[in-house]
């Protein structure tokens, strides 16, 4: 039986910044989603897809799966949510979890768990054997783009995934890189990097790509995480930069956007375009210097006119191919990225 | 009782990048340690400590804790060692252990320190209630001074330890703040960064500075991390530096290097200093800039002459006080940190 998603987004479906799981496996794989649980729009639909307010109103569409589409800062669970996580495993629905709190290790959930025979996925629980990158990474014989960005949240996972599909459409030998729980909702495999042992991030974006060569990929777009100038997760930004050795960088921006948001302990303004180009390609490992090839403007705020307007001004700044790969297709961006292969 | 440690070192305590847990300690709290395990030096002596083969042996000088003095990379446990553990626990010692491996979570080990009473502390288990930075860190009301560098194992924790001894020498409120397991062992407080979950670099950094400044600290000397030209731990090290928000960067550097050691897929070449000091601070948070005060020089495998001929080019390539504060003092490093306050 093939999985079909209940995607449980009670009181964020809506939300841009907290239904982004959500919004992602929407997006990608819209196929496989039998329903959205949000008792706040129950009755509404997002993407074609039914919104229902209770677990048993979703029963008649015959998911497999419930899946926790929402993410929130330090990835912890809500109290409120255990209630709703019990009745979906009473109901016999698998659960997948891409939260920091791992729900097989809640006692009580995992007897249920075993009890109705249904399984609890932790996405974020990193490989057991994982340890530190050895160099194998710089052996991969494929071109590796890595998504890097201004802030959080602004799209780089959509940014590879829309790349990654233009360039198979070409018939390229293309591997989208999972490197957070909803890229390996979307593709089936991957390693949420920013739960690993912080030692262990740069084996881990090693382990990635050299998965993403094993598959057969000459073109590899990875996931990127947060930002190098991001307050909270520079961190997992930098060790995924380094671990996952790309040749070439696409810089994404949200059109309009000035400050990191949500970090506490601000303001924390956001450098101009073309100095998170030379920030970014300035520090990447002597052993493997990357360029930025192009940049990926999201400009969902803006009108049309606004959107080509700040797509201009960004190419203006930078002197690099830009666009909006979601509003425009990713044509350009992928033409800049072979040509400077 | 005060502890009084058993270093174990086996086949290492001559090894100047593996023993680096047991150089700091011998270093920084030589007075608390009975003596050192290793086999392959029985009857030597380490700054005046004996060296023993076997653990019985060391018995009469009234050890009440072995220690794990051997760091590896990945930091897992030789199997041979588990034996050795065993035969510590028997005879009624504690065991502190600064690798990723855990002690207590071997079934039977823990459940002959049950038997024998005795405690096994794993330096490395983060705080059960770590998250995410809030901010809070840039509130902190002292300076914070971060050591960073060109490599792993060249002193960072050294150069820390030395300029917050000179400081208090002068009478100054000052804290080390340990980042790391021999840090911690040094201190007997601290949280080892490069273990917490990569999401939480940032707030476990955070963390600690706050802890400082509740501490009582005016001059915060915060041990650095690994380097952000390392291809394996960099991420480590740009989160420590976002996290902690120094004011300040001392530079470490060993004399001569060149290149990273120990890292695989290269050659990974060390920029020269003038460039890693610009690379240090152009990444600086732009909600705290950070600046290098000074650049500290480990010029253990130079005679003195080539010491301060090696000491003099760095200060012509960077324009900034550089010194050896092991071999020379740290005198003239605190003065530069003090001025540039």
């Amino acid at each position: 039986m093939s999985t079909r998603y209940l995607l449980l987004a009670e009181g964020s479906s809506g939300d841009p910044l907290y239904g982004k799981t959500m919004r992602g496996v929407l997006r990608y794989r819209r196929q496989d989603v039998a329903a959205i649980l949000d008792s706040t729009r129950a009755g509404e639909s997002e993407a074609g897809v039914p919104i229902v307010a209770r677990v048993e109103e979703a029963l008649p569409l015959e998911p497999t799966t419930a899946l926790v589409g929402v993410v929130t800062q330090g990835g912890y669970f809500p109290p409120a949510w255990m209630e709703l996580l019990r009745t979906c495993v009473e109901h016999g629905l698998d659960v997948e979890n891409g939260l920091h709190v791992f729900l097989a290790d809640d006692p009580e959930l995992a007897r249920l768990a075993r009890e109705r025979g249904v399984e609890l996925r932790d996405l974020r629980r990193p490989p057991a054997d994982l340890s530190t990158a050895t160099g194998e990474n710089l052996a991969v014989d494929a071109t590796i783009v890595l998504t890097v960005g201004s802030d959080c949240a602004i799209g780089k996972m959509t940014v590879s995934c829309e790349l990654d599909l233009e360039a198979r459409r070409r018939g390229l030998r293309s591997v989208f890189v999972p490197t957070g729980q909803t890229g390996m909702v979307v593709a089936g495999w991957g390693i949420a990097v920013d739960a690993v042992v912080a030692d262990f991030l740069g084996g881990a974006a090693e382990r990635l790509v050299v998965e993403g060569g094993n598959r057969g990929g000459e073109l590899l777009w990875v996931e990127g995480q947060g930002s190098l100038v991001h307050p909270v997760y520079s961190g997992v930004t930098l060790g995924l930069y380094h671990g996952s050795v790309p040749h070439l960088l696409v810089l994404c921006h949200e059109a309009g956007r000035t400050e990191i948001e949500g970090a506490g302990g601000g303001p924390h303004p956001i450098p101009p375009l073309r100095e998170l180009v030379e920030l970014h390609e300035r520090t990447a490992l002597p052993a493997r210097p990357a360029r930025v090839a192009a940049v990926a403007l999201n400009t969902r705020a803006l009108g049309e006119q606004d959107a080509r307007a700040a797509i201009a001004a960004a190419e203006a700044d930078t002197g690099l191919p830009a666009d909006d790969p979601v509003r425009f297709g990713a044509t350009k961006l992928v033409d800049a990225v072979l040509a400077a292969r």
